[in-house]
């Protein structure tokens, strides 16, 4: 409490109380956040490294389920999409202080606060899961798992037989990966993978560092990821397309692509170039499987096969033995081995889910037809309000054959790449903010200012009401 | 089965089948694994970076749990500590095609091969929590924690509420650490977030990187951990006594340490130096707890806490707002936060720990207390071993009070600091894994080889195994 005493004189806490009062007062009229804001920025801002703070604001309170101080500096937009109450609070109290502010003004602002479960979180996935029940519930006493080690006869020793079995068996039914004669490497999401990928793959006694590509739009954390920490085994080198630099490089290969949900192949095709498979979004709900994936170094997670973001699991298929053995290296390295808790959880859930999509499979609905019919519905409505609104524009796939769901489909991407089509309008983020809809500029993906990416994978109540108001932005 | 075809010729078939029967009659003489070695090195061993691979032996099988190629090339020595049969089959091989290879020597070095359940892994702990029983047993439903978030009102957005508050309450029933005003920042273990320090506290735009030291003996990991991807933004210094260098810098100080378990402080002591307390082992089984530490940058970690390594949790106590907010960055950007199935398995744990060892509880023995005991006895049994040896040599502490347990008693460390006091004895490591004792030599601690670390935390059976073979080694 003493801090709080530091920070703020008694009128701050007289603000402070007025603050939590029209807090309380929202709440009463059933404003709830939820309902209220829609969210579309996503996971990846969280680890996009270069936080631009546009706007700073300060407040701080005692945490009522610990005694940390709780105070928070946060940014509302170029940085950190995680807000809090108490920030909310702040800008309350700011804006309370100021002169001629109309109710109108101030709900808009606290509205647009709302908006802390952004982060396009698979929370979609959520409707499956609790429809399938105890299932895939798992019970873990507490004296188990208190070792270090998962399989010594394994190189990747932190691997949960019962986990890696159940990532084979997923493959071998879903036909989107060669598993045969390839190491597993299991890391704590497949961003923890895409490190240990850099660092097996980067020559360590090489006079320079080893160039990083990916055709643009790319994936918007590569490379703040990359060049976090200033490595000097490898460094971001941009946009694959204009790539010109001579002697070896990596090249990141995000196959259905994110943001733009289409289906890659390597574009620079130099001799002395390592290709790095990201296949995180090469499962049915979201894409045809034409044909089991059969690259070098392949990664996949579950965050966005199964939605489990909580769990922290992603997986790697590596056919050089000397490969795996860095990229496990790594792992030891960086966080000694992953979390046995999730890797036990997440192998219950991919047998589930693999049992309910098996031939002849008496466990209820297959996952992947299940969630295929949610995106399918999202995308039709999507590209209805796209068609209402005559503003904006979606990417059109051509139809493919899914040799899992047996027909032909067009893909359904995790993410929309929408284009705001009007011409004076340069920075789509910025106009869609204005319309209380929140999005990731194209610039983040190495393109432009006239797209954003607009996460799929949110809960249905916040999906509508996305696009109602994408379909009620009209010419005005 | 074609890669092995690849590999192996008939002629390797051949001894691949003599060696499995060698393998087939050691098991059945009851030479079971476990109980014929001693495997004394430690789990930082994982982590220590610089695998200089003394041998090199190659061995390939199909594994029985999944199609994956299970291909090992080990090091026996100085490099990586977790080998597999498949390693102890392909040495059979090489030692049967030897010409006068006699019983005795086969036997020894199949002895010394299997040594996979090293790691100085706290499996000490199993026998306590078997004891508690289903108290400490999670169940989490299949459509729980699917969202990357944990608590948006805390900077660290990654942070499980209930975890928070467990941490906070144990610190407060055990006194070794004060929590009032810090940031809790959870990461994949204490590993990851020494990592997280190294990143805030490094200057972003300095134009060489800042030197991080620790007083030797040293924890080993830390030079590999610092330097393995060639940072920009800080760089291994070695050893703290003589680091000269001017300007700012971060000094590690491990209390009490890692290996010889005194209690330390900073040694440099410039006015430009930044501290990293990591106090990964001060609690009442190991060390009086004098004082709650009341450090800038505190780490704590459940391996060596509750003995629950494969969790892979750890937690630091910051001072610093922006050195919390920093902190978080880096693990979002390494792994996009940290497991929540481990968070709420280990607040769980730690909940069921300090109801045991609450003034008055119900709930049994105290659980440092009991591992008090545990660690107590086998200090007795090291030293009457070291005694009866009359080679040997380990640290001896003064005795001190202990707030926790309300009396005085001398540490016991989770390791021993074991000095081969023969002065024709310079490389105590080889001389102990000539009598079958595997340790870690001094040399990997920046300090001398005629030091070794050895783990106290392993299970009974391994280690009463070990100072029996201990107190047997006497001057011939």
């Amino acid at each position: 409490m003493e801090k709080i005493f530091r920070v703020f004189s008694l009128k701050h806490l007289l603000l402070v109380s007025i603050a939590l009062n029209v807090s309380l007062i929202l709440r009463v009229m059933n404003l709830s956040e939820k309902e209220i804001l829609n969210s579309w920025s996503q996971e990846e801002e969280l680890a996009k490294g270069h936080v631009s703070n546009n706007r700073h604001l300060s407040s701080s309170s005692s945490s009522s389920s610990s005694s940390f101080a709780n105070t928070r500096i946060e940014a509302e937009d170029g940085g950190e999409k995680v807000i809090n109450l108490d920030h909310v609070i702040a800008v309350a109290i700011i804006m309370l202080s100021l002169p001629g502010l109309t109710k109108t003004d101030f709900i808009d602002v606290m509205l647009l606060m709302f908006f802390f479960q952004c982060s396009g979180d698979p929370t979609m996935y959520e409707k499956y899961w609790q429809q399938v029940g105890d299932k895939t519930t798992i019970v873990i006493p507490g004296w188990q798992s208190l070792s270090y080690f998962s399989d010594v006869s394994n190189i990747c020793w932190f691997l949960e037989p019962d986990f890696a079995k159940e990532v084979v068996r997923l493959h071998r039914v879903v036909g989107n990966a060669i598993t045969e004669n390839r190491h597993l490497v299991v890391g704590t999401g497949s961003t923890q993978l895409f490190q240990a990928a850099l660092y097996a793959l980067s020559p360590q006694d090489a006079l320079e560092p080893i160039s990083v590509v990916s055709a643009a739009p790319f994936y918007s954390s590569y490379p703040s990821i990359t060049d976090c920490l200033k490595s000097g085994l490898y460094k971001w080198a941009g946009d694959a397309h204009s790539f010109k630099k001579d002697g070896p490089y990596i090249e990141l290969v995000t196959s259905p692509n994110n943001p733009d949900g289409f289906v890659r192949q390597s574009v620079v095709n130099r001799s002395e170039g390592i290709l790095v498979h990201d296949l995180a979004y090469y499962w049915p709900q979201y894409t045809s499987i034409s044909f089991p994936a059969d690259h070098d170094l392949m990664l996949f997670t579950v965050s966005k096969s199964t939605g489990h973001a909580g769990m922290r699991i992603g997986w790697a298929l590596v056919k050089d033995t000397e490969v795996a053995k860095k990229m496990t290296k790594y792992i030891e390295l960086n966080t000694i081995g992953v979390s046995k808790d999730s890797q036990l959880r997440a192998a219950k859930v991919l047998k589930v889910l693999s049992n309910s999509c098996e031939p002849n499979s008496s466990e209820g609905e297959c996952f992947f037809e299940f969630n295929h019919r949610q995106m399918a519905t999202r995308w039709k409505q999507l590209r209805m309000a796209v068609q209402k609104s005559g503003l904006f524009s979606v990417p059109e796939f051509p139809p493919q054959f899914c040799t899992f769901l047996g027909r032909d489909f067009k893909p359904q991407p995790a993410f929309a790449w929408l284009k705001c089509e009007q011409e004076e309008i340069d920075d789509c983020e910025s106009f869609l903010r204005g319309k209380k809809i929140l999005t990731r500029s194209g610039r983040h993906f190495g393109f432009s200012s006239k797209y954003v990416r607009i996460s799929m994978l949110d809960r249905d109540q916040n999906y509508n009401l996305f696009v109602e108001r994408l379909s009620n932005i009209i010419i005005s």
